[in-house]
């Protein structure tokens, strides 16, 4: 390696995925981010590994002292090296928003439900948690790297880059109930979720239809990756479509 | 207090609570299980709080020594101590049961999900995660109080206790699919879940009515609290549920 590799740094420009799952998802989704793929000595399943790396001119490099500084406290043998990237967002394809996301175990969640339900295309407005924060990264199961993610430094700088999607704000308070919202047939859409702490703020209500989640009582309100993998999975589903 | 109070164990009688929105929680949901809540003298919104115990005979301890013994790295000045309690889960509504879970943030997201959604029984075949862990039940943001636990030493354990549930089982390879997955009308349900790692073994498939969400390639599965949650938002919405 030319350079020694560093602890993650949030203003760093690489990220470490953790384990060899989300490293073979990693060079499956974005081989041409992949710096170095770091194996532990005591790493069994090398060999399949290796070869994906060889295919594509990745370095494998298996260093113990590397990978110990590197791999904080996860217990894995497989640490890949990814540069961090901006992508593009379709304007064709359905969004997930989410408005200052604080929690980085959410945002790794939310983009294995993304992936899992099929919406590849993530806005972060700012201030928002570090989504390459390998703890993000290691929530995602790898599958952040399937998903677009591009940051936004407001709601209205969003809507200005995408001004044909539908809106779906969620809310506490949303006019429709989550059911009975339609997708609609002729243009994308974006379903928006706010704070964990403070959801979206009321101007909300006024950018398209609001949604809310029937839900009792008994909580304030549902954990937001919860609500959003909800959401995703109502509005993609055939049956609750039309 | 006639007993210094320790940090928490698994094996120990009591679990704590912390954050004075958990506290409240408790104290609506089982005041009969509070044996004392802590104050750390920075705390400001004391006057409610206090008001409630009072009402409840519920003694009210300020000692910032003993708060931050037991507190341990959470970011609140209120600490309920709780003591552990088994449940009975009723044979008429329906349940949720976990399957040797292992995570303890994913269980307290799930009782949050499910006191949202109305589910009030769970039932925890184990080996399974401690839900009275202060990080489960502060991921439940107190929801977990809520919701009735009963542990099961295996799945027939739980089977030959409440025969009479019809048993939805989540599996990848599921026959239906969740949308099309009616709730009976005539007989209380069960949701079933697996393992975050290895999901439910493919003897499943022939207890019940086993059910796939609907899902890309890109992911091997989902958390088990998104699939839990979406779980239960399909089966209890009334759009659905005909």
């Amino acid at each position: 390696m030319k350079t020694i590799l560093q602890p993650y740094r949030k203003d760093g420009g690489d990220t470490y995925a953790s384990g060899a799952y989300a490293a073979i998802e990693l060079i499956r989704a974005r081989p041409e981010k992949v710096k170095t793929i770091l194996i532990h000595s005591a790493y069994a399943g090398e060999e399949h590994l290796r070869r994906m790396c060889e295919q594509r001119r990745i370095p494998v490099v298996c260093d113990d002292r590397a990978f110990v500084r590197l791999n904080q406290k996860e217990n894995s043998y497989v640490l890949a090296v990814c540069e961090k990237y901006e992508a593009r967002l379709s304007p064709d394809e359905p969004h997930i928003v989410l408005v200052n996301p604080a929690d980085m175990g959410n945002l790794g969640t939310i983009a294995r439900a993304m992936a899992g339900f099929g919406f590849l295309h993530l806005a972060l407005v700012t201030p928002a948690a570090d989504i390459w924060n390998p703890k993000a990264v290691r929530a995602s199961m790898g599958a952040l790297f399937h998903v677009n993610v591009c940051h936004f430094e407001s709601f209205a700088r969003y809507r200005a880059a995408f001004p044909g999607h539908a809106l779906f704000p969620f809310m506490l308070g949303g006019e429709l109930e989550l059911g009975l919202a339609s997708r609609p047939q002729a243009r994308p859409y974006a379903l928006v979720f706010g704070n964990e702490a403070a959801g979206l703020d009321p101007s909300f209500a006024g950018v398209g239809t609001s949604v809310r989640i029937p839900q009792t009582g008994l909580v304030d309100s549902l954990n937001l990756a919860v609500a959003a993998a909800v959401g995703m999975y109502a509005f993609s589903s055939q049956e609750y479509a039309r």
